[in-house]
Parts: structure tokens; C-alpha cells; sequence
């Protein structure tokens, strides 16, 4: 059945698949009169573009957006936004006896299972190129969030066992890190990790971090369009995605409530204040005003160039190795793909909520009188 | 905007608030010709009912059943099914000064900021009260799901710092234990703490596991509507949870790809199966066939007996005591919503996947000859 | 699948059978802050009830109805709101051997091959008491159109060959009129025509009008949701309902460009209006700030007192007449299901609407400066 | 908010304005195995593209289809299937003043009102172009439907005052009709009267009508979700659409129950069958197994060459006449794009009732043994 939309009433529409003709997104919904060029769009497929660094694939892709409808003038007219990225490297590789094999890890059994044939040219549909179709559609939900004052920003919190340290957070070191880390300490220690992975010929797995500042009180809808819920939906979709934490997450299980408990004291200016946000800014699957905090877990790239007993589409055990250069992380480039659904399920959030009391509506088409 | 709907094509809706008249829910979409009955459903309400131990509140509400649609001479006839729970104790108790006070931990403030009252009353909707809904419409699903050979089960895995080992696992311990582990020295060690925690006024969270057996191969709908991402939505939406995890979850980050990949080997018999189960059973957001772990992490009971600095609705701080008796953890109940959220997301992707091939629709409404 | 949920935001949920329990709607989606009571959804209820007058069924049930959850202090909360009303008259009637015959013009036969069973009872789900659901969610729906200063007034148009002459419409008669229609004389020339098909054991068909006033212009969503899209899905989907038209309707076939425009004339006071509307208020799927009109053709109700050759369970045909008394019009007592349905459609869209323009969002949630 | 997706399961996402770069669609939900190619697809578009003959606009356009994703090997894969068609003509006329009125009977006004902007190149979303994305999509829908023996064709039936006559039908001449009508002898009647509209610098209504036959019985999900009410609202959603009719439609009204219901009668074989169809195929909102008959009522081309008084953006009225070459009737270019919406409308009610029975279940993944 369809799968590849996400939203209510701002709705994110993708396709494509690795070694077709390209990926895009439709972005339906998106109010009229936003401010929206190709360059607001293509910079954050930028940031996951890959042969950015050692860390990442070789395939060299320019990735160039092109916005086929919906802009008129320079601004969205409220028509569906319809996004293309053209694939320059259609060319299947050498996959040898990889189209009769099932990787390890990989989704080419359950798809095969599922839909009767084994697309052996990268992944199809459940390669990692997916995700231009969200970051795209993400990149027009990140223009709205802006034009309301709202920030999102995601970054990698950990490779394999090395986790940022919060004290030492500096944002502005990011895009320095050569692993997206927003920490020099811990990126260097991450750099070796990784590198000593690479040398063993295997992968490791990683986290994202994403927070949403300036996110107004009152977006999300009990009982089960909830804000988490829905972050939680479109976090877990993106592949490789294992968990997903709101606030303190799998921590909160071992805490006692009189530590959990976000409470207020009154400010130095008499003004009440959370003074901890153990909840990640959602109380009830409700904002509450704070900063929202979501986390991911990403499991290691299952390509990894050793040999590996494979299940066959001949019903056999196959020890086989897996040709190729692929990432061996899937974080550093992950990151503004989280952004992008969490920004996505803002966007839709915000425009759910509109329409949540009677006097929003007498504001905007006035009451009876 | 409405909320309270859950499901594509096997759909629940939930209605009800804590101090109402009652809460329900109605099963849209169930295939006509499931045997169904009242005792069905109540044998799963009376695992979530309150009173049943020490560790649970002692509001006694039978919390009984009434099928009011969509059964006919004892089975489903494939339209909604109406169920009904009334409230009998519906007196709002003495909440004192808490009218005009957000309680910490608790979604009071975020409701009102986003629907401009303050529902005094238990918490009206935001209580737990509201899970009867979505145990009751669950137990539908898991009738339809044992119809066809799958399970699904629930328990606590975690309460503060004590977790089950896995190496004791022992299902028929889970009704003995007071706090529904099935591992007997965990369960003695947790209510030790649990009585400690008690003792000072406090309360503590937990963690809760769910594992579906003989799942089929092929559920889940990519890339938005993969299995996991529902079964992220659907058990993020309970009250409490912040953290999901499928199959190793946050772990996977920490691991190496040669350790998470699940490969095969050919058993005794020649016939390959996979040793491990990291995945959880499911890649690419479609099930493969072995085990379906879900887990997840609940905060602690926001109301506990000391005084906390609260936010009132005249935007000022309030040292305040919540009266009342209150669950020490929220698991021990919250189990058996977890095993009826996962039941219905699985109902819904068993019927969505019904029509993924072209051959299963012509094996249904017969080819063109 | 589940098809018993209308609406997106404002989304309305249905069940119940002739002869079960109880007949139920759940209303999820209203805003906050309305003030709603059970007599408001009585009035609309009272309307459709039989046993009126003559030319309605004798089944006397009161169709109580009791407002379960979504309202605390007399005002929506925003969650969703139960209605109930209890079936008086559970007994099934001696059907004879119509249990096994699928009656001519009824969902009998359908339903039995979509759902494997046959429910003898009155119809079960396919039966009109199922408007009793649609009536009591188009009173909440009406009680929102109100207070934005929104009416809907539907009304029987024509009654087999006799249809009201619009120069004669006289709403005030409307309550007075056996049949429900706005036009004395045309309603005296029904009654002559009804009581001759009943004496022929017959019954015949009608047209029911709904016009919608003061309806803000940019209502609908282009291009599948446009407001007469789904004012078509919300009146096709009423039992009985054979044509829906906007407007001048089928008469468009046979106009020219010339007469169909709706041209716009400087009135003297210097401001243009529409001097026609033969658009019905609606253009390119989008409401125009004209009166909203839409029109409905039921067919005759099928069951009638005279011998009928039916399709039989057993694949055969039977010569068999339909016991009990029916109505011999379905019109009359339709006009209000249209009229809930019209209702439930634009409060969806005036909800929807609400978030078209970057510059509302602004308004609502401030901008970034 | 997001309008441009239709379908539940079988969902279709258009998008694209008259004078972007292009229009498209994407098919999300088609079962895998299909066998599908471009040129299935250009044979519909072909059909809608203009300048096939006198009586249909100028505008030179090739309207190629490209399949961006989807299909490989040949055969849909289950994923979203991407289709684009490039605007070679993007040149926006000389629009003169329309820039700032808004033509009678077109949507320029609530458009303005809705969005804010006034496209003036040639209608944007709301031009007829639009329904390209239509009729490819509903290409994709028809290619299943055949290989499940189901046929789907609409033709004119109605041309201003003049219709076919059903003892006539010839259904191939409809390709030879320069108005494509089965019947000979209305269309050369229907050619005479569109010349003499031409002639007087006017433009005239006209009726589709659509036929599909071999649907299996059982589709159709009551009570909101029947497949007469998506049929309708398919239909109504096409621009110029003012009725939709099921069966014989607004004639029922007219009708006594002994003439309007289908009875059964024994054919020579003993083998019960219908004697007439009035009810169009479908009882209940489920099909009953009979041809389906869907008509379509549209208004005439509201661009017609004659100086018309319009509302102005500055709010006063203009006398002005609309320059460019339009079509004269909709109704010959729009009976494909009745078919198409009556297509995928089908396509997505056959994946939707695949789960109405529990056998159907267990047939599909195997019951519990």
C-alpha cells in the first residue's frame, strides 16, 4: 500500500529509488506566500550529499535540486512544491552474484518477501538515497519553521562508544568536525575510532542529536497524534534508525520522580522558569514551550567488506563478500536527515494546531455578530 | 484537530476522559467473521485494572465492557465495533488549590495553554484512564492476530535501576510476580526498591518489552509507513513513554556492523536461519520473520507525595503537596497497553499488506482469462 | 477496511446497526471553548426521528441522546465528543423467510458477498437508522457554524413528478408542510401524489435542497479536496442518494458559456455582486462568499408491499412480498441528514482553510522579528 | 493544506500549474508485478492532449511521459511510480488587464481570496492542464484493472441541448465522433450546434458518461467510504464538474419503488439475473456485480470571446474581453479524465476490500493450525 507520504495537512510525498532515473518530493500543504528558491533547498542537500569526506562513499553526485511547480514569483502559491533531483550514476555496478544473495542487514530479503523481486542495483528503494526525497522536503518545512521564529539543528552525538561530553558543547564546531560532532574532544576520539573500524574492515553504528528552539506551547494532538509520537514515527522511518528518545529517553526509566519532575522556581525577575527540561520539551505529547529534544540511534552500515554467510534467494547459506566502497558510518550524513523529519513533523504540527480553540477561528474568519 | 484515531484500514478511535461518563473506543475496519465476545475484551481491561496490588491505586472501578456494535450472532460483521466502559467513580475528588495549579511532570499546563481551560479532574483526557480505550480495542486486534497463529506478549523489564536478565527469562513467572517481571530474583529486587522508594514519598520508572511471534515475513510499508516507525508512533503515544526501542535499540549505536549484522547459517537440517536477532525482526521497516521486539522506556509517576514548586495559572510559582494516592511506577499496569498498541499496529499492516502483489489480488478476485 | 470515519480535522466516526445495542457517533477534531449541550444535538435528532406524521415509519423510539465525554462546564475541551443514543426497539420483527432472501433495491446481497453474512434484522448496518449517527455529529458541526455566524437550511424539493417553484419558496412553511417542503402549493400536489402511491402499495422518490449562507470565500482544498468534492462524497455517501448537483447541477449541460457565468454588476452603491449564482458558491473547488447550494436525488425507498422477484441465498429466484410497514418517502425525513452532512463538510474546511496562508500562521503564532 | 493526494491505499499525488515546468504525478500503493510502460501511459495522455482537432485549443504540445521511478525490469516494483510531463510551452501570453481581473466563472477570485496572489498565466493550478496528472495516474490504475478483467470507458454523452440516444449506441465510432459520441447521428447534430455557438463567440456544456464493467461484487466501504460517495467525489473534483450521477441519478427522484428496483428474474438457464440496472451497479455502496455507470455533468467553457463584466482587483468592475483561442466544449477532451478518476477510484476500493473478510486473511498469510 502507499507508504511514502508523511503529514497530515503539510504532506511530504517521496520517490525514487537509488539507480532509477532520480529521487523527489512533492511538499503539499505549504502555506501560500513563503519566500522559496532552489538555493534553500540545496543547501541542506549539500550537507548530505556524499564524497564530502574520507568518511563518506565515493559516488559523486551533484545532487541539484530543481523546483518544478508551486512557486510563483518567488513565493509559494499554496500548490503542491514539486522537487527533482536528477540520478547522474544510474549505472548499476558489477553486483556479481549479489542480485541472487540477500545481504545481511540489508532489506533485500523482507523486499523481496514483500513485493517478489530482489532490485540487486544498490538497494532500490531502501538505499540510503532515499533520504533526498525527506531532506528536500525537510528544507521547505526548515523555510516555514524560520519564517515562525523556530530553529531546528541535528548533529552526531556519538560514534561507536564515543559520546560528546554536554559540557563541552560548541555548535560552531560542527562543520569542522570531520564526523558532524559538536565537540572537538570527542570528534578526534572518534576520528581514530573510526579509522581503526576502517582498518578492521568493519562499520560501527552512532547517534543524532536534533533540537527545536522557540517551538510555541500547544502543538501536538491526544491521544495518538501526539507530538513525541509523531517524532518518534518519523525518526524511526529513516533507515538504519534503531530507537528514538524524547528528552532524557531510556534514562528516565531509572530515574525517581522527584528527579524527573520538571519543576519552576520564580526567576530572579519573579518570572517561573523550568530549571531542567528532562521532558525534551513535551509534556502529554504536547509542547510545553522548551527547547525539544529528540534522540536517534543509528545501527552500523551492514556493507562491510568481509565475508559473510548470506541467505540466498535459492533457499541456501552463501559465505560471500560485499564488494565496494560504502560509509562506514551512517551519522555524519544522517544528521540533516533527522532535522528534516523533525522539521517536516513540526511544519505539520503547527498548522494541525491552528484550528485547536474557537477563537483562533473568530480570529480568522470573525465571529458572528 | 482530531487525534484520537489510530490506523489505516484496521482503525481504532478513542474517546473519554477520566471524570466523564466513560471512556470507549471503536474498531473500524476488523474483517467480517472473527468469533467475538465481551470476555474477549475484559480478560485484557482486567489486566490493566487499578486495585489489583499494593503498588497499584486503589480507585475500584469494575471497568467492564459493553460490546455495542459490529458483532452479530457472535462474530464481526466488518463494521465499527463499539465499546464501552463507564466511569463509575466519577466524584472529583478534593483537588484543594490543584484547579489553579499545573502539576509538575503532568501535561496540565500544556492542555491549557493549548485549549485555554484547566481540566481539574484526574487530568481528564491526559489520565491513564484513557488507556482502557486502547486495551480494549487492542484485545479486538489480538483476537483477529491469534486467528492467524501470531502473539504478542508484554512485561516489565526494568524498574528503576533493576532489569531482567535475560538468562532467567521465565514467561510463567509474570502473573506471580507483584510487578509483572518474569524473572523472579529481578521481580524480588524491584519490589525491594519499590518499597524503598515508596517509603520516601517518591516514585520510579521502568521499562516494558513486548515480543510478537510468527509475525509473517513483509509487513510494513516503506519509507513512511514501515512497521517500525508505526510501532515507534503508536507506543511513543502512551502517556509516560519516552524512549522505543526495536530489537538491540540504543545499543546498536555502541556496536561494530561484523556484530550487529544478523547473519544465516544452515542448521542441522541444511536449512538457513539467522543466530542472532538484533534487528528485532524487522529491516527496512518490513518484518522478517523472526521475533518482533519492541521496548519501552516509562518516566516515573509524576504525582508524588512531597512538596514541589509548582507553575499556577496566575503565572507564579506555588510550593504545593499533591494529595491522593498514586501508582508508585507506571509499568506494571502499562504492560498489557504496550501489548495492545503493538497488537493493533500489526492488525493494520497485516491488512495493509494484503495488496502488495499483483498475485495476491488475482488469487482473491480472480485474473483476466 | 475501515470506512466509518469522515473528515480530516474535523472528523467524524459512525456506528451502529438497526438492531443492535445503540446507534453512536464520536466527533474528534472540534475546537475548544464551544458551548455544547444534549439538547442541541436533540433538536437536530428530534427532526429525523419517525412516527411524525403519516408518512413515516410507526418504529416509536425517542432517540435519546447522552453526551459521554468532550464537554466539561457546558464547553467543548477540544477531545473527542461520545454521543450515544440507545436502541428502544432491539426485537426483531418476524422476518419470515426474508432471512434468506436479499431484497430487491436493498445492500442485502452486497453485503452478504463483501462480508459472508446476511443481518435479517432491518438492514443492520445498511439500514437508515444508521443516520442517527450522522445527525447528532452534524449538530456539533452546526453548533460551530453558528458561532463563526454560518447557517444551513436543507429542505424536500420535490416529491416524485412534483417539485416546488422557486418563485413561491416560503421557508416559515417549511415546519408546517407534511412533507418538509418550503412551497405550499407544491406540498399540497405531494400529499395528493404520495397518498395515491401508498394506495398502489408503492413508494416513490424525491430531492432534498441544502443552501449554506454566509460561508467565508476560500473554503476547499484543490485539487481532490476541493469543497464540492467532498460536499458530493459527504451526500453520495447517505443511503438512497443517487445524484448530488452544485448549483444549476445537470441544467449546465445545456447552457452556454454566456448564461452560465456568473458575471459581477457595480449594485448602486457602487460595489459589484454576482447577479447570478448559478455556480452555487463555488468556483474551481473553493468557496466564493456565495450562498453555498447543494441538491440531492433519492431514489424511492425499496421496500413496498407488493410481490417482488428476489434473488434468494440459495441462488434462485423467490416471488415474495416485504411485510411491515415502510416509508413511503425517504426525502422527508432526509433533508436534515443532508443538511448534518453539508454541516459536518464545511466545518472539516473551515478548519482546513485555516492554515492556506503563511500570514495566518503569523497571526497565530507570532513571527520572528 | 495538502489537497492534491486522492486514494486511500492506492494513492495518487498530482501536481504542476499551467505555465510551470511541468505537470506530474506519483502512484504510490500499485501492487508490485505489474507489467507497465511509458507508452501505457501516452495512450491516455494522447487522448486529453489538445490540438487533435477544430473544436479543442491550439496550444502544441507534446505531453510526453516520462516514469522517473517505480517500475524496473519492467514490472512496478510496489514503490512509488513518478511521472512527469515537461510544459514545453511555458511562455506566458500577453494577458493584457486580466493580470488584475478575475474572468467570470473561473477560480481566479476565491483563489486570490484563498492564497493571496493572483496567477494570471493562464489559470495555474486551476487550468485544465492540471488533469494530466489526472489521466496519467489513472493510466497506471486502468493497466490494473485490466490485468484483473476489468474495463473502464467514458464517452460524451451531451453536447448543449443535444444527447445521444441509448438504442444508438455504437461505441466504435466514438474514436470517429469529432466529439467523440457512440452515436453517430447526435454528433453530427452536436458538430452543428457547437458551430453555431462557435459562430456567436460562445462556449457550451455537455455530459460524460462512464462505464465500467466486470467489477467484481463487494467493493465499497460503508458508511462514509462507499464507492458511490468516491466515485462522486472523484468525479466532482474535475474541474467544470457540476452533477455527478449514479445509475439513472436525478431521474430516481421521478421514479416509484416498483419501477427503481432491480428484481431478479430466472434466465432460460434457471440462472437468476437482473433485468435492469437502474441502481447503476451498486446498492448499499457496495458494487452488486452489474456494469457501474457514473455520469458527469460539466459547464461550458467559461473563456468565451465576448466582452463580459468582471470583478476587478482593485474591487470594481471591469468590461473586458478575454483574448487566445479557447475550447469550445470541455466535455471531448474530459471524458478521458472521467475515466481515469473512476480508475484509480476502482483501483484503490479493489486493494481496500481485499481485507474485508477474515478467510480472505487467512488465504493470504495462513491461519493458525
Amino acid at each position: 500500500m502507499a507508504g511514502s507520504t508523511f503529514g497530515t495537512i503539510f504532506k511530504i510525498t517521496t520517490w525514487g529509488e537509488s539507480h532509477g532515473k532520480g529521487i523527489g518530493a512533492v511538499v503539499d500543504g505549504c502555506p501560500a506566500g513563503l519566500a522559496l528558491c532552489e538555493a534553500d533547498i540545496q543547501e541542506y542537500l549539500d550537507r548530505r550529499r556524499p564524497g564530502q569526506n574520507r568518511y563518506t562513499t565515493a559516488r559523486a553526485e551533484s545532487d541539484a535540486v530543481e523546483i518544478l511547480s508551486g512557486v510563483f514569483e518567488g513565493k509559494t502559491t499554496g500548490t503542491p512544491i514539486s522537487l527533482l533531483v536528477r540520478n547522474e550514476d544510474q549505472r548499476s555496478r558489477d553486483y556479481g552474484n549479489l542480485a541472487e544473495l540477500y545481504r545481511p542487514g540489508h532489506a533485500d530479503h523482507p523486499y523481496d518477501v514483500k513485493y517478489g523481486f530482489r532490485d540487486y542495483r544498490g538497494g532500490g528503494r531502501s538505499s540510503g538515497r532515499e533520504t533526498i526525497g525527506r531532506v528536500a522536503a525537510g528544507a521547505v518545512a526548515m523555510r516555514l519553521l524560520h519564517e515562525l521564529g523556530i530553529t531546528v539543528r541535528a548533529y552526531v552525538s556519538a560514534i561507536g562508544p564515543v559520546s560528546i561530553d554536554r559540557s563541552r558543547l560548541n555548535f560552531s564546531y560542527i562543520e569542522k568536525s570531520p564526523v558532524g560532532m559538536p565537540d572537538e574532544e570527542a570528534s578526534a576520539r572518534a576520528v581514530t575510532y573510526l579509522e581503526e573500524c576502517m582498518r578492521a574492515q568493519d562499520s560501527c553504528g552512532g547517534a543524532v542529536e536534533c533540537i527545536a528552539e522557540h517551538v510555541p506551547a500547544g502543538l501536538g494532538e491526544p491521544v495518538f497524534e501526539k507530538l513525541d509520537a509523531n517524532l518518534a514515527k518519523a525518526v524511526m522511518s529513516i533507515g538504519a534508525v534503531k530507537a528514538v528518545e524524547i528528552g532524557d529517553g531510556t534514562l528516565v526509566s531509572g530515574y525517581r520522580g522527584s528527579e524527573n519532575n520538571d519543576c519552576y522556581t520564580a526567576g530572579e525577575d519573579g518570572v517561573p522558569y523550568k530549571r531542567t527540561n528532562h521532558s525534551g520539551g513535551i509534556l502529554g505529547g504536547i509542547s510545553d514551550g522548551s527547547p525539544i529534544l529528540v534522540r536517534a540511534s543509528f545501527k552500523p552500515t551492514p556493507s562491510i567488506a568481509q565475508p559473510q554467510s548470506m541467505l540466498g534467494r535459492d533457499g541456501k547459506c552463501h559465505e560471500e563478500t560485499i564488494r565496494g566502497r560504502h560509509d562506514p558510518i551512517v551519522v555524519a550524513r544522517a544528521a540533516v536527515v533527522v532535522e528534516a523529519m523533525t522539521a517536516v513533523t513540526l511544519a505539520d504540527h503547527l498548522l494541525l494546531a491552528a484550528s485547536s480553540r474557537v477563537e483562533n477561528l473568530k480570529r480568522l474568519y470573525g465571529p458572528a455578530q
